[in-house]
């Protein structure tokens, strides 16, 4: 069933930011004042809201501060459970949106729903994140602190540069590529949609990553990676097929 | 026997450093003005002044400018050579230490010793280092030019974090925790006390470090690394107990 | 046949860059104008023009931008093409220029020819580079976006350090050595002259790389490497000698 709120804070910069996860929604939340943006609400792109065993998820973190989504909140803000948010969300009086989900098919999805009823996607960049000139940004794009786009890197919707990552020079990132912390591109690579990047991977010039292939953390890619495949180690190489 | 000057030159912002290896205390003394804090002493915390065979070190030495410490002296400043040495300094006017020993169980105790004679341990923090919102920092903790702090990271004495190194959003490094440079974790990860991290090792996200662990330099971790062993390759494995 | 343009738009801060790739020459031309200086002409370092088939190139680069050299031109600005380039510059009133061929005792026989015919050879620094106290920097050096050079680390002319790499405290980087992206050094490595450290690649405290050797991608470096080998992997190993 469908978790609608009543109303929302709702200014001239606000967003709805469609994920709702503390590692990816939360780590925006904290910062995103920085980059001009306001989050008026988070969104779960459903019409059933997340259920999460809490009691058994926070034995598992250490940390002393983490939140966990609830059935119509996360992070003292609303959360949004309705598989037409755009449509709920512009009716609460929300212009702009910023989607995350995890799942990058499903974050595809709902960018492309997002577009059809004329949300406009937004942009996060963290202020320390660098972009190069004449690099190319589209749109719902996710920069995380210290990320840097190389000099006519082209980086295309759907996207997320996590902590500290490269995207050199004359890369091409097509849409909802996903790549986490410490990872570090050569120049002219080219990444296919859905691919994911773990953290620590590192890419040699002139690669391309095939369309929905996972890279392991840590990995070193010295060979074109096919499209829906695994690979890991040093060099690296396929250890799965999807 | 002790080394112990007849007077410092004590300011307001005046700490002594317990180090006096040109790596550490050297490093960190070059740019501690920028942090607001002033060098007026190195302290070797025992009863003996060190023994350095400088003849047989200097050659090892490329370059051109290198430190290396004398019986009462190090980078032009006095060396004091005590085990009590918190009691000596305050007499000479000294409130503030950071202690950075490179024997991590040595820096705990020194630690301790400095809390019981209420010496006020500080944080030296580099002007390049980033740190995210609600990320909590304990005492004596060092970050060198570049290290990154993630959002709702906590950070307990007598950490280092050294050149460039990413420590991501909620992970939990405790007591004298120690990561050189160019190290990234994911997030959720908990390193513990006197573990080690070497240059350029990668954490997968919800990882656990037992105590004392140490992790070989390029190493990559993507399982929990038991106490007291010593880790190394990809994916890292176990190469040694202690 | 010599490439040589009736005349040169010249400033007080122009130079000549000798090179003409796009990801060497081009990048640094997007942002020079941040470091100061201004391109007014690319350099050649031949008596016959670059001989490039284009149309078996352009489809190998998904970039959308990608600029590649024609007989007289590079990026909209003349490309000379003389050996004596020294004095062609200066009879079109050049004083300075960096010399950053690829292939690097190329790139020193122009450096010392450059010397020679009393061309001032500059430093390019990208804005975002990080220079600790004491670093020593000869001239002829390359620092790319997010550069690091550490406490007291000397830097040979003819050094290209790309983006993000970290040379740590006390290293000695010799002539015409080459870092490409995301490389981390720890403190006290030399790296002899024309070696070069691929994409990633580590290096643990107090290494030497010798003369002339290439250490590959993502490799972890933990002893010595004889000059003229190839090494790679983790840890690394010699996997040719040239």
């Amino acid at each position: 069933m469908r978790v609608i709120p009543e109303s929302l804070d709702v200014r001239a910069n606000s967003i709805v930011v469609v994920a709702w996860d503390e590692g990816t929604a939360g780590q925006i939340h904290s910062w995103i004042e920085e980059t001009g943006h306001h989050v008026t609400a988070f969104v779960n792109a459903s019409d059933e809201p997340p259920v999460l065993d809490v009691e058994s998820e926070r034995p598992k973190r250490e940390a002393s501060q983490f939140d966990f989504p609830t059935r119509g909140s996360f992070k003292g803000l609303p959360l949004i459970s309705a598989s037409d948010w755009p449509d709920v969300v512009k009716d609460l009086g929300v212009t702009k949106a910023l989607v995350m989900i995890s799942d990058q098919t499903d974050r595809l999805k709902n960018i492309e729903l997002a577009r059809q009823r004329e949300l406009e996607l937004v942009n996060v960049i963290h202020p320390t994140a660098t972009i190069l000139p004449d690099a190319i940004l589209h749109d719902n794009i996710a920069l995380f602190p210290r990320a840097f786009v190389g000099y006519r890197a082209e980086i295309h919707p759907g996207v997320l540069i996590n902590t500290g990552s490269q995207i050199d020079h004359h890369n091409v990132l097509h849409p909802c590529a996903h790549v986490d912390t410490g990872v570090v591109t050569a120049g002219n690579v080219v990444i296919e949609r859905f691919a994911r990047l773990h953290t620590g991977a590192k890419v040699s010039a002139n690669i391309r990553i095939g369309e929905g292939a996972i890279v392991g953390a840590g990995a070193v890619i010295v060979d074109d990676v096919p499209p829906r495949t695994t690979v890991a180690g040093v060099p690296g190489r396929v250890i799965k097929k999807h």
